[in-house]
């Protein structure tokens, strides 16, 4: 095995119940895993027992009753991240928060925070909240169209990565003796006066170990790619195909140069769900399992959050994908764009599409040797740098740690351990340097 | 010892480097405290060996040069209550967050995640932010004044405790068989409208086992004590002498029956400082170490922070204590009222003033024997339900549980271990029912 072999990222999302509608039926969930700091503690903890860089947390910030099980009863992710940081030493803890929806300032902070109690572990997936109905738990007469949307979160990353400079790296000298506590030429005042904030600084705390928590982005409409390509140091993605994958790859990647940057500063990450099984026909029967929970209403309940919860109980189940117009074009535009797109070519029927989008079938599904081999190739053909492993039920990531992870090692493609402390390290992207820091610092 | 006695209940502030300008200067203390989880789940464990019902993390949201050197540089609440939560069992995270600079669908949440990761131990100490400054970090035009900001937290209270009920308790049916996840008719929304917050709920979080996080209130103003009487379960208050501590119990349990509520369900909690050693002349001794670190241009400083950072340098020190009209009336008023009052009463110097202010002797200075006795009088007789220890250094708190503790346990007025798991129920204070819960619920 090289020492310089290009080396696989991994993350595992963790989240309770699942991401699907029907999951938390299958005799295996635990149902109230969403609010269990157990499960959560237990899936982290195998996550870290198979090297993983991170784990996961997802959000959103509105609910009907038409919600999936896991949205409407989980935790918030600053606090169980926080609370996973106390009981593991090397995973990196990176959860969503919006920028539609939150303060630079508490956000810089928290995030900071989590950075000093994890010694420099923090990500932060950086979202601009698809759901039109955030605005009315926040006061807010409107939600953002998708392009302020945008504007606002390039204006509020330039805010807080201003804030995480506040302080530079040796500012506090805690000297006993003479009484010195900081030197105030290392203490910086942000003063930013923008078109969506106005932010004094400096921040209540100082620089943490990793300067600034690790960067992710999740939206793939353009002004997604772009402030990726621009400001993120990973990308969370949704790919069905390899062809898919390396087209994006390629797409981001190129972007990222374009805005000055080291391409592999930028890490692609999709996500995948994958199906291992002893045999083949064992992962099969598994897939089965998880998607015959699935019942057609709940199918179109499901396809009707993308759209802003449209309902999609009104149209005949069994005729094309009906003309939808501009619905749901200001929540998830880039994957309503695509499941449109997708029924139109295809002509594919309303049931066809709820069914398929209720239970994604993905493409990892298999014996390990073979999820082992489509990881490979996908990230030797510059489908990806890793991925972000959600599995819809929780053995699925035990399974992938047990039972793939040792194949990928044994390739030479993925850590037998830990490199590092810090995530950014782990990750291999780098280390920011404080703006104000004028000469190397040995911390 | 009986068991219908009425019993001591104890806080621990847990803070770092220290409430005061230059405590992080003695030799016992880790100058880097602040930031240093280690530091912060040690005490916390001592306190939790001790059976305090709580820890509690105090918080501010600006900053400058001058502050006290733990405000520059600490954990955020939320964050490092969180990752207490995964590391402690019985005892009670409370932590200050302002309702002046954030959002409630967002603080709900947090709080109900807290003690969902906790079991049961989540409390807030609800404040208004009395310094000035936090405007320019949060883009806002104007600090909200006084009584302003006391309106704003009576609503914010209001929709965080609506939103607390979104979900009655035995809402999530979770049945695997008919797919039934929820209830809808326990699921409510808040579709709150008021002055300053419009927010429709439902909170995407369950109940959690307390139901409601423990409610804290600092102010001492008469805003903030009519707000703690209506909607508080604690007041933590500075009180300088028993008689003082006497008028404020009185008056403020009084408030409490005026809005309808149970005196009993209001706690008092007063703020110490013990010093403790085996001899008087010990205990007065190390009172000594630390006051002597304390420079009088440092105590200027200090007692700046009160006024939103008066700059009291400009006047001579051993002169009258100046007159300063509206000065601080904005921020800690009830605070610089009674520094004015006293100064004027008492004919102090500035000087003196400063040096007072910065290194508040206190009352409970002496030996175990002492300092319990006078925890018991206070008690006794009115003073208090309880204490919130916050020592000037470390080892204070290790003193108090080592030596202070036995004392009060064996004279029958502090438990000899936790009765229960949550917060509330030690503390005696009720869980309070869902508004729309109608009958009694066995979970």
């Amino acid at each position: 095995m090289s020492e310089n072999k290009r080396q696989l990222k991994f993350g595992a999302i963790v989240h309770g119940i699942g991401g699907s509608m029907s999951t938390w039926r299958h005799p295996e969930v635990q149902s109230d895993a969403s609010v269990s700091f157990d499960f959560y503690k237990r899936q982290t903890l195998k996550a870290e027992e198979g090297k993983f860089d991170l784990v996961f947390i997802a959000d959103g910030l509105f609910i009907n009753e038409k919600s999936l099980p896991h949205f409407l009863n989980r935790f918030e992710p600053v606090t169980i991240l926080s609370a996973l940081a106390a009981v593991t030493s090397h995973i990196g803890l990176v959860g969503t928060i919006s920028t539609s929806y939150s303060e630079p300032f508490t956000v810089a902070r928290q995030l900071s925070s989590i950075d000093h109690i994890s010694g420099g572990r923090a990500g932060w997936n950086v979202v601009t909240s698809p759901l039109e109905g955030s605005a009315r738990n926040y006061s807010r007469g409107d939600h953002p169209s998708h392009p302020e949307r945008y504007k606002i979160a390039a204006e509020y990353l330039e805010v807080t990565k201003g804030l995480w400079d506040s302080w530079e790296e040796d500012a506090f000298v805690r000297d006993k003796e003479s009484g010195v506590f900081f030197d105030p030429e290392k203490l910086h005042t942000l003063n930013h006066q923008g078109e969506y904030f106005s932010v004094q600084g400096p921040l209540n705390i100082g620089r943490s170990r990793q300067g600034q928590p690790v960067i992710f982005q999740a939206g793939s409409s353009e002004d997604g790619k772009n402030l990726a390509a621009q400001s993120a140091d990973a990308i969370f993605t949704g790919q069905e195909t390899l062809a898919d994958a390396q087209a994006f790859y390629e797409d981001v990647k190129k972007r990222a140069i374009q805005y000055g940057r080291n391409e592999e500063e930028l890490l692609i990450l999709p996500g995948i769900s994958p199906i291992i099984g002893r045999t083949e026909a064992e992962a099969e029967q598994k897939y089965r399992e998880i998607a015959d929970l699935v019942t057609i209403d709940k199918a179109l309940d499901f396809l009707g959050r993308f759209f802003d919860h449209h309902d999609f109980s009104q149209y005949p189940l069994d005729e094309p994908f009906p003309e939808l117009n501009d619905i749901g074009s200001n929540s998830f535009r880039s994957g309503t764009d695509k499941i449109k797109k997708d029924a139109r070519e295809r002509g594919l029927t309303l049931r066809e599409v709820a069914l398929q989008a209720a239970t994604p079938r993905g493409n990892f599904i298999g014996t390990p040797e073979q999820v082992a081999n489509q990881i490979e190739e996908w990230f030797e053909r510059k489908g990806s740098d890793g991925f972000i492993i959600h599995s819809d039920l929780p053995s699925g990531l035990h399974d992938f740690v047990d039972l793939v992870v040792p194949i990928l090692q044994a390739k030479g493609i993925y850590r037998q351990d830990y490199e590092y402390e810090t995530l950014r390290e782990n990750l291999g992207v780098p280390i920011p340097q404080n703006r104000y820091q004028t000469k190397t610092v040995n911390v």
